[in-house]
């Protein structure tokens, strides 16, 4: 089977395409890359973190932005949510497998523009 | 010089911090990562393209947004316009090496979204 066919297979049993407007696979790229969604997979790259932790992590998130982004992430399969049965109870972020997969990509992403900042900020043309 | 010591010159001599609210390299990722920046980034991959064109490719998006996309991503030296002084005149649109570089990257991430859709959209736990 050449090249083309197995592209053309992928597509066919179910590869996404985020250019077409109305593939899913568009909404969980706009999830991930979401203005908190990027950088609640980036503190939570380091490892499991409570709400309070992921907050302190991601500088200038609100409460109520962090659960949302929280929630939309675990809805996607990325984020894993942990109630622990203790008193007082608390509750665990960490990522998922596929979270662990998507976190690396984000981290690549925005490594660059921190490493390239100088370039990217110049005023030169 | 250890790992450590090059991070935190690097750091130093302007290197950015995307979890730091106030790190300009946060407001470059939210145009990188933007609903539409993200896709016009990977349109351009493809080569230089016309306005009409890229609006072509990227499924869903209006003029006015795709001509704000454009100048965004120009003033992070990601995007080059070229006004061609020809009749009718025409304007191109194609990568800067930097936003080459950069659109690997979202491609990279887009694509394993592509490829982990099913996955991604399962609804069991």
């Amino acid at each position: 089977m050449a090249h083309n066919d197995l592209s053309v297979a992928a597509r066919i049993i179910g590869k996404g395409n985020v250019l077409a407007a109305d593939c899913p696979s568009r909404q969980i790229l706009q999830h991930v890359t979401s203005r908190w969604g990027t950088l609640v997979l980036i503190a939570l790259a380091d490892g499991t973190l409570r709400f309070a932790q992921v907050r302190r992590h991601v500088g200038g998130i609100s409460e109520r932005m962090l659960a949302q982004t929280l929630q939309v992430l675990e809805s996607d399969h990325l984020v894993r949510r942990v109630a622990h049965d203790v008193v007082p109870p608390h509750v665990d972020y960490s990522l998922t497998p596929l979270g662990r997969e998507v976190a690396t990509r984000v981290l690549n992403l925005a490594g660059w523009i921190e490493d390239n900042l100088p370039a990217l900020l110049t005023t030169e043309a």
